[in-house]
């Protein structure tokens, strides 16, 4: 941390003491702030329109968590990498999770994937041919195998199916498939180990998604059991959805599993976190901020024409910044005065913490971690191209989204 | 029935029956197909740019029931109205239920109102006031009698608490205020009378509404009892939604409770339904008619600038067109394509359905009720002006929404 | 035509002369209506979380043509197909224009290809880069070219320039950088030929896109000049917009150049034209038609799941339907209703054209051009694949959208 | 400023200078930063559900002067005030421009009303009756004399009119009937004052609305000349539209002839500017700092809940912060990588901007000019209600938005 960050990391502690905030504290919940990157977050990456692979990026899974590594490294709070099957997949796992501890890491979620193979051309899980739906569930319950394995608490469900025509399925045939292939797969859930529904609004599919909604989600969880929660990622909403509300509705709910961390202006447009609407990502930290503990925290985006370390660096400290502005809200006047009645005094104090120039904060947090008090500078300055991407063989890059 | 509609009707039954429908079961379906109209659709209304009161508009509750009558006079299938309170109340309503059962007319919903009080300004049931969540609870509680007395089986709830600015109040003790006025509003139904769960994306809370979709209303029916029903106004949802997906899975979790039909391209227009996309209402009704019984089935429009009993006319034309539509689909022919994979040949089933002119048809049930075979053009060649209109204070009208 | 067709197409005749319609002037109009195919549309397509090619997929401009000549022999009005540069790319062009020709077709419009390349990372024409900026510029000139060698009358320029960070470039420079690279381009158009400036609010780019709606298209062709019209696909708008409006603007402007035909629910979703909502499809035609003659009538679909050809041949039949509905408007009383303020007796004259099972028109009409009365059932029992797709090398497809 | 704020604006005084920065000049211009607030805000204003009209609102056009004068003492950048015709009618003008001069005020655009008169049932300088496009287009003449008599630079036109229903009037036939009555309106401006051509996607108008985008206001300004110019409201979008791109293009085009500042996350909900996404009005802000002098920046807001002197402060106060955000921005260093395709490296100069905490500095920009440090405090420590509120007459609000 420079003179300058120091000082006003000084004078901003000082502040927040004369205001009767518990720096000490706020400091403390901040070194605690995990988040999971993801492995193919790290991988090539495109659009229906083509992908720009860069020259040194990973084309094995060990590869990927070194990536993985240098951004826990930079920011302190990183340490967590969800894996996805089969982009990840392995004979033996055992070498990857010593990997992942040797490089200070831990495998965060197991990620199935039920698109793309071309049997699933009408579904997975919801598939009408029962075959198709038997190898989509035997790969869920691959996927909590390989979680056991490498220490894994969640398994996520990411299920792509859906309709493209009006009348090409019926609704409520497609539910009793999607339930009792679910059913089987959180039979086989072992204690410590989570099943993360996620919606989605539209895309790949185009008339109609199966899980399209929280509620929908929500329904689903309730039917199997309170091991499976929902999963919020922050694209797959209808435009005008107030995320954060979805948030606190589910955490009240006790079934807000986490989420998949990105920024979207229009569709599912997986830009990094905080990139277009900061606000709406401090509010949804707001709300975080008051539970108990915090849910998962993955990071899911598909950076196609900016660095992906980089990208994936500045979504951190996008994040932790959030974090730090939600921890400065003065909940027992906000409280108050939302009793009161006082709406634009209650907005002010939300305001104030949004304002609030917290990066002096999160410095000092992620140098006291050993991290680097300027995350994106100290990678734009530092050796990783020498020190591993040079190395890497340019051609060797395994696909991902759109690659 | 003209002999052009006569000789149409004659042709197209001859060659559903030819495709093996059966035409009598279809009519006698259609002809069971019972439409709630709103009082208040009848009265005043406007955007709050302005309203345009026609010359002719009722100021009772008595009147509001006579132009519903005419209604169903021309389409015979509109035999239910939907009442307002306070809009339509009374000290005495059994003077009401005998003049609506001298029309030929039974009550519908009755449908409390918990807006425009100058108490409700930070809300009614959400409240952060104790004694104004009293005021709604008990307006409720009086909604439930009145409903009692009216012989009415529904009682509606819209909520348009919510908020507008983050952090103007806790999402979750707002949970918390709802839940304990419903029950108390629950606890107080009498078997036969249900609540009706609505739900609304927004307006007029601009920030967050504290039921916004359908996944919320669904999870406080469940948090009340199975006499709770989520109510489904078309348009109230975000910009692409789907709404029959949503209707599919209500009804299959026994909590669709009925309709607010109308229509919208932008936000909750209350455009007349079926004038935006009416192969979207044709879909709904492809739902409908799956299931054993049809919902409710009420209109709620603002008509602004047309004539407002053409326009509930018309609206009415519109529904039985749609229902008339989806009993043409071949059930058996889609299930059977749904189940091999036969994407274009079971959407094409939809398409064959919607594609046919099902006036005919609808003109042979409505004459056989002795309503007319062209409801609208009865409408503009008839008296109603002479015989009802003209006679009415033309300075009278009693408010509705925007009026 | 079979029997059931012909008595019903009697009828319909009989009725629509009864109302004072000219049923065979409207037969010659529909007769006349030119749709063009897209040669991708028959090559492989995907999203990017896959795609799913099925066997005797075309692998060579030459075999796509073949297909779209199935399309034009089923439905009669698909004389035009478009070709994509370098998806079509060839030595020499002689050869498929012989190829067009006796199949019955002519070559359409000439589609420029403005991504994929890597050069084409941060843009193509707006790219900061100006070297990439004459790669594409160059590129732009070698299609128009093409053009005059395949006696084609149109070149579009789909521009998926844009940015996906805020501050990332300069809207003002790169307007400059549009105009400039475009300002050549028209300059090399050859009389007879035009520019087709398309527009799209997102995708690939995500945070701006350059030219995002019909205004900036309509902007850049005024600074061009007379030979540059606006393109527009029906999947590129935002949510809400009202496309005939835009449509019928553009068209009071004489800057209307043409259409890419689809449908979509929520994105860019490029499914078949008239599948989400055929009530604005007509209305789009209810613009045209009214107009002294057709636009470009050009299809650009992805087929993802349903088989191509059908896919194809639906979606002419959509619009053949969507045009005699359109026809069938008494425009007369239209404009005197509208004139007269007659709100609701205006829209039902769109109503009731719009009601109007119209099938056996246009299979009368596809009949006396030698095409089939039932082009999807034609196909169904046609013998296509044992003629054509089982012949074609299964491994040997070429690349098309996410493919 | 209190010695925190003091000490605040010193450290950022010093760090900026360290950057480089001019404070100086940065402190300049935002001392220049002029905003318009609408005599409308002060008045009555509801939804279409109900309007809570606080005690203490004014209800004359002089009162509402004098509340615009309470904003413009406490932020001394609110020096102009709009007006609207016929809200604010007066016989005679003369004494409302003293009344203005005397506070320190000048009055800014003249704003007429097209809708609301039940003879606007179908529209105004679009009705298809020439007798109310006679009324609507005398208005607007009325509305330049006023502007002439109060030394006005500019008068709005926000056009309401619009469609209901699909065929319900012909898109070419309104936009000849629109031109011919602003081509008299523009003949009789004078030199020095404009006519600000806005647009909104719907509302009242719900199909189509005749100005319903920059695209279609624009082309109207160049059918009329120069001194038309397009005015932009923030909540006039379709979901998802970029907004500051629009506003660049149209002061690229030299087209850009203002703001209607508000906020919205659903329709055109006009909440606190900047209360939704205060990062989108950095950005607006980014691109207008950038130019060489500031359009108009008029808010139009409804405050329907929330204190309306209190918003109003406070909406000024978040355009100050924005625009001292924009000022922050390190230009040359932003274009240097812009014109090197550096992605994230200009993204993130606008980031940093962004995050600085400038609420020292518009306080000490504030209080040199006799305004308050603290604007919102002073107003609720201040004794408005004492001097002015309680002394107003409690029944006696004029009308406005829904009220």
């Amino acid at each position: 941390m420079d003179d300058t960050t120091r000082t006003d990391y000084e004078r901003l502690a000082e502040r927040l003491t004369a205001r009767g905030a518990d720096v000490a504290a706020i400091e403390r919940r901040l070194a605690e702030h995990r988040v999971e990157t993801p492995s193919w977050g790290y991988a090539n990456a495109g659009t229906r329109f083509g992908s720009y692979p860069p020259e040194g990026l990973p084309s094995t899974p060990f590869e990927k968590l070194d990536d993985a590594a240098e951004v826990h490294r930079l920011t302190g709070s990183a340490p967590l990498v969800a894996v996805h099957i089969p982009w990840d997949q392995l004979d033996d796992y055992a070498p990857l999770k010593q990997h992942a501890a040797a490089l200070g890491l831990e495998i965060g979620t197991v990620n199935p994937n039920l698109f793309g193979d071309k049997r699933y051309k009408l579904g997975s899980l919801v598939n009408p041919d029962a075959a198709v739906r038997r190898l989509a569930t035997d790969h869920m319950l691959e996927c909590i195998e390989i979680a056991s394995v490498l220490g894994s608490t969640g398994v996520s469900l990411w299920l792509p199916d859906g309709t493209n025509y009006a009348g090409q399925d019926a609704f409520a045939v497609r539910r009793r498939r999607l339930h009792d292939c679910l059913a089987e797969v959180y039979a086989a859930l072992p204690a410590g180990i989570e099943l993360l529904v996620e919606y989605k609004l539209y895309e790949p599919a185009f008339y109609a998604t199966d899980l399209a909604d929280w509620g929908s989600s929500l329904l689903t969880c309730q039917k199997l059991g309170p091991q499976a929660k929902v999963l919020v990622d922050l694209g797959h909403h209808a435009q005008g959805v107030n995320i954060e509300q979805i948030v606190a509705t589910l955490a009240d709910e006790d079934r807000l599993g986490g989420f998949h961390f990105n920024n979207r202006k229009y569709g599912d447009d997986d830009l990094i976190v905080g990139s277009v609407n900061p606000f709406e990502l401090f509010l949804i930290y707001a709300e975080l901020a008051a539970l108990p503990r915090l849910p998962r925290l993955t990071i899911d985006q598909a950076h196609v024409i900016e660095h992906k370390i980089e990208g994936m660096v500045l979504s951190v400290v996008n994040l932790q910044e959030a974090f730090a502005k939600a921890l400065l809200v003065d909940r027992a006047a906000l409280a108050e005065r939302q009793a009161a009645g006082d709406v634009l005094g209650a907005h002010e104090l939300l305001l104030d913490a949004f304002a609030t120039d917290v990066r002096p904060l999160t410095a000092k947090v992620r140098e006291e971690k050993g991290a680097a008090a300027d995350p994106v500078a100290a990678f734009r300055d530092g050796d990783w191209w020498e020190r591993v991407g040079s190395r890497r063989d340019a051609g060797a890059t395994t696909g991902g989204l759109g690659a």
